[in-house]
């Protein structure tokens, strides 16, 4: 529990609550670290088998937290988010290859590409800028008939970050991903459906149950295992050249959990017709067949 | 002919039917080996111009057969897929670059895609595990109304497989795609074309005429070399990181048959009003110009 | 001014109208060169924030001028676009690496690819072969009601170009892409808008009012050089294989950015609620922060 979120686990569901509400749950380091150490416990936990991401009060969250002022994205002068190593020398010229060059959305989107349980963005209000970007590497989105979305960006004199260079036109289309960080207007929920920046749009009090429901159907019946492996896979080969390295990477994956007990429990339970029970977890049978697999990003 | 499929060829199409309905149509070595036959085929004989997939009786392909139990993805085990060769060494150990490692269905895939002319699955009934995903290099896949579709990886213990973790996300964008294997739910037919999975729904009668008025839409005043290097072109582009890519591609295209006398033809018909005769054929005038078209997967 | 094309200059918005409507604005080397300048000039004027592209008359644009006939495509040959230098040597055979071989299609996309400003088709009649490919790199595309397109290719002899391997799959989906290639079919601005290739559809006279809605909704309120970065990091990473590129990419421009006067102006002028007036100039302040930042496709 920390101060900027709050987590509850249920059912097998870790939720995972922004919980600044006076400041619309604003985006600061605080809430940075804690989003990163939920995600690190809901994959090092075999209990937790999918995790809901939302905001407490009107807003989802309103995007960086400009207690900073003009400074508040000035990471080598007056940012709260100023690193200790800095790639600037001496002469002010700045080193753009130096490692302290890490946007902290980024971070956290990198940290949530890289979950082996499902992600379901739980859109309560107002995601704006980081709170809109952070969404995009959860696997659904969700939205409350209140929700309203905007890439706001270039009315701040920034650009897009957390990595939604990449993944922004890839979920929406590259026309409306132009246009949405162009405009920087904000949409709300049914515009973002159609557009497929979210999945379905409910009544506030609907938003939670629904998340819940689709979480579950992603619980029951399904081996853990296969789940973290098919959510690497997909996520990985979304970017891949070509169609072998899916190839390639499924054959391994196919060879390597075809032998596996959940997969004689998978089929017998079929051929029995009832519910199977799979016998492997996260946390000591994830197969290591790819070299990537070392990455921190897997 | 073989024992697991039935190949008819009229009008310049062939049709690849899939023949075990006792068993659902359910996906075996021998249909593997029979259905990689009839792509060689079709690319072979000039007189074939495209090609049509379906299913005899109420399914279309129900998945992989589960003959050998919970042993049927054990490949170094009791599959019936298990190879001579193997990549366990004594002590136990995988070697996960062995190429021994490969998927079957992901071998049909990767064929399927090299196809040299236009595919159109016409998916009659259950389309579930390797039965959907064989579909996804397909260029169009088109439904009846008692079509089903399911992604039923997990539920048996496995992951996604077909090079479909690469296929899937560009056909129906990551979100749904992740859904679909996460949950392991079976949709209908209308979903399916919701979400682009299939193109259009038809009755059951409808559904082959449906696909061969496609096909002679394809093959009727068109040039068979054009016809496939666009499709070559088309889907190798779909995963190239840089536009520039396509350029050097299709630059190198457009000037082999710029001089054709296909391209002749072509302008020349038009200009002319009349219908156009292109002289050329795939088996004798397909150009190369590019180091990769000597890769079995172009 | 060209022979070609005409250029007009309002409230920060260029209009580029391809002038030859007594050939339908069929495209010819002259048009080409006008093009390519047009966005040039573009690019140099800090007073155009935004491109419209336009044709004069009942057409967009045909496709190639056909003048030349059965040898319009023959580059090595009777083709308008032949070039002094040749990749054909005295024995025939010709060298596709050679420079000489760069589609003129190609070279414009690529051109507005790097447009620094955003750019919006405005598609007023038939945009058939290289008529319709020009207009994939463009952000957006609206149709009146009377546009008609064509991926007529197969049916000349040809194959697609302007880089529309890579490109039209990323907006119409690869299996519209293919169909629109295979069959070289006409459609029409509502079956268009379906799937994605117009964004939207006006009547003729409220064509050119809606594409200056939208230019103006690029231009008003947000800061030039956010607009030029933001413009190129979506379409880089548009095909790029890790969302890790999208991070680099972004932390590079969210640190260069962040520390500018405009980004102390986007944030001061939100917390004052006024109007941010930015003072950086995309011809003097765009920040250089990766190598493939001097690559002209950038």
């Amino acid at each position: 529990m920390g101060n900027a979120t709050r987590i509850d686990i249920a059912d097998g569901i870790l939720t995972l609550t922004l919980a600044r509400p006076e400041k619309l749950n604003a985006y600061n380091p605080e809430m940075h670290g804690e989003m990163i150490a939920a995600f690190d416990r809901a994959d090092a936990d075999d209990d937790v088998r999918a995790v809901i991401v939302t905001g407490e009060g009107r807003a989802y969250c309103a995007g960086a937290d400009l207690s900073a002022g003009g400074a508040t994205f000035d990471y080598g002068g007056g940012s709260e988010w100023r690193s200790e190593e800095t790639p600037v020398a001496a002469d002010g010229s700045v080193d753009y290859s130096h490692p302290a060059i890490r946007d902290g959305g980024g971070l956290l989107a990198l940290r949530i590409f890289a979950s082996k349980k499902p992600v379901i963005g739980a859109i309560n209000g107002a995601a704006v800028g980081v709170g809109v970007t952070m969404t995009l590497p959860m696997d659904v989105r969700i939205a409350s008939d209140t929700a309203r979305f905007g890439f706001v960006f270039a009315r701040r004199g920034i650009v897009p970050e957390a990595a939604s260079s990449w993944f922004l036109p890839r979920i929406v289309g590259i026309s409306n991903a132009l246009d949405l960080c162009f405009s920087g207007r904000i949409i709300g929920a049914e515009e973002a459906r159609g557009i497929g920046l979210v999945r379905s749009v409910h009544a506030g009090d609907d938003l939670l149950p629904a998340a819940r429901a689709i979480a579950k159907s992603y619980v029951e019946g399904t081996a853990p295992v296969s789940i973290a492996l098919t959510r690497s896979m997909l996520w990985h080969m979304l970017g891949a050249p070509h169609p072998m390295e899916g190839h390639r990477l499924d054959s391994r994956a196919i060879w390597s959990r075809g032998a596996s007990a959940d997969a004689r429990e998978g089929v017998e339970s079929f051929l029995e017709k009832r519910a199977a029970t799979f016998p492997d977890r996260v946390s000591r049978d994830m197969p290591h067949f790819s070299p990537w697999m070392d990455d921190p990003a897997w």
